[in-house]
């Protein structure tokens, strides 16, 4: 990586400064543009629940001040000397992490959040150079080229910028698992900015797509806005065991605690379901998995190359998430809201007419 | 399936009368051999856990008399107008199941034992006719040859025996989770009959197979007796926090209750945790699952195409089971051994011999 650049402190960011997670306008530097890197002007970035977990200090590690953010959607405003398919006016994404080793195994098999020496985080992780990294709720950031990708022309960087960690969160495990197979069967349970990105998904692959969810509150939503085939409570017990063995996957995005064993039930033989929440805990019986020869398969987010084949998938079938556009003044209240799952689907910050 | 045989009892098993799950001598009917049946001597026949849990009603289904054993070998002694591939005298198997719908997505697609209608198992099952079906601790059984696989002439049939279930169990999902690829590495959970099987075709994988054991004694045993490569006691924490991320696979066929974290921190990223065996939860952290994109999938058995190309594997490459063969007037004590782990690691009813 570059050697730091100058001491001038000159970006401008909103940063918690403690674990109460306030945030607040904080100046600090980014490292000058080096052979490899990019300088990215932001125009706009999503509102991840990492976010609120970091600057809280949830996990007990942030590193204050923490300028959360990682999903970035920009502009390219410089571009250093060995920089090759991007151009300064581009359009240009940058997710959950900024750095790698670029040479393990995992690294040069495209998965490079899974880098055998550990990837660095876009913020609050630790750089090569022993930095802090910090994220998007800022003016700009200067990353490696290998972690940025291009958003096409087409496609509105305000859309872009939940795809960045929402969109491939569901989008990978999508993939691997085969669930692009036009006419089968997809289950989402919850429905946030994992969960709607995955019935829009679904919907593009032509599934058929069943939004499960806690409250009929959900219902006009998920099946007039979001495009979903059907809803169903999963309380109701009857309407759950009517639904057995019917689905060939399952999408689980719920990070709130829940029962495995009903969902599992409606898995088909060999059905899959793919967790990408974060419970306190994952518990079934045994049979829920062997008799029927099922599978729960984990993952966080996906590599460089799935992320810009995601995009210019959204480009190309028009998949776009439902998103809030709010200025950076409102993100603390908008971080309050997510941890209250009251946002549809996702906060976007329009960071170009708001940071100032 | 063909109509009812004669009245007479025709055949001689043991049977278990009652929830005591004592066996006994037993005279009942079979049925006269239909079109598409074979009729088959019983010469070995395995001794799986599943005759412990019907004869003795775990599970609360068991229809008395009970006769137990779904790992069946032995000589064809009549076969239908409609078989083909099998005539008197051929060396033949059966397994778990007797029946299936043979209409379903899943017997066309060689996956019999999940018949979408139910498949039959091979004894306390209910036929298509109604009927209670009674297995291998018996002189003759009369099977569809749908159900039958071939058992080549220079592969025994004492070896065969164990494979129809034990077998397959592990096979299956080895083969699945394509754990057949040499080089790569394979843990494996508990050393019974599953675990040594799962211990075998991973060195005839050309696998790099560790046993995890909860007690010392079996490490000499695991190491030569069965050709694993390393021993680990699960309990040893230091070693097992070394062996961190260095498994591509886990087969884990431990019915006893154990903890999965430990196990699943083993599995490299994108590793697999083949699930086979019934503890009485599964339950672990989300992290253990998402962060490095782990997999933990059940099943159990395998289709007839797949025995059938297991045993041609086994005999080709040589894989035996390690058995011991008792006579039936020893089934009794066999099985109570059994419920202890006292069997290394298979008992096989010579039944040919001992049956009269």
């Amino acid at each position: 990586m570059s050697s730091e650049g100058s001491n001038v402190h000159n970006c401008l960011g909103w940063a918690a400064r403690d674990a109460s997670g306030t945030l607040s306008p904080y100046q600090f530097s980014r490292r000058a543009v080096g052979c490899d890197d990019i300088s990215i002007k932001i125009t706009h970035c999503g509102v991840c629940y990492a976010d609120f977990v970091w600057t809280r200090n949830h996990l007990g590690d942030s590193k204050y001040p923490v300028v959360p953010g990682h999903e970035i959607a920009g502009i390219v405003q410089e571009v250093g000397q060995n920089v090759q398919g991007f151009k300064v006016g581009d359009h240009i994404g940058v997710g959950t992490i900024v750095n790698s080793c670029r040479s393990c195994d995992y690294c040069n098999d495209d998965l490079e959040s899974y880098c055998a020496k550990g990837s660095v985080f876009t913020f609050n992780g630790i750089d090569v150079d022993g930095t802090v990294t910090k994220g998007g709720y800022s003016s700009f950031i200067v990353v490696h080229q290998r972690y940025c990708i291009k958003i096409p022309v087409n496609y509105p960087l305000t859309s872009a910028a939940p795809l960045l960690c929402a969109g491939i969160t569901v989008y990978s495990p999508m993939m691997r698992h085969k669930m692009n197979q036009s006419g089968k069967s997809l289950g989402v349970i919850g429905l946030g900015g994992l969960g709607h990105m995955a019935v829009k998904f679904g919907k593009a692959f032509g599934l058929k797509v069943t939004v499960f969810s806690t409250s009929i509150s959900k219902k006009e939503q998920a099946l007039k806005l979001l495009g979903a085939d059907k809803f169903v409570v999963s309380s109701d017990q009857e309407q759950m065991k009517g639904l057995a063995k019917s689905y060939d996957f399952i999408i689980d995005t719920a990070s709130g605690d829940h029962p495995f064993d009903p969902y599992m039930a409606l898995l088909k033989t060999g059905g899959v379901l793919a967790l990408v929440g974060f419970p306190s805990e994952v518990k079934f019986s045994p049979a829920s998995l062997n008799i029927d020869m099922r599978t729960i398969s984990g993952s966080v987010t996906g590599g460089m190359k799935q992320l810009q084949e995601m995009i210019d998938f959204c480009a190309a079938h028009e998949v776009h998430p439902t998103i809030d556009i709010i200025p950076i003044q409102y993100v603390n209240e908008a971080l309050e809201r997510l941890a209250k799952r009251d946002v549809k689907y996702r906060f976007v910050i329009d960071i170009e007419n708001s940071l100032k």
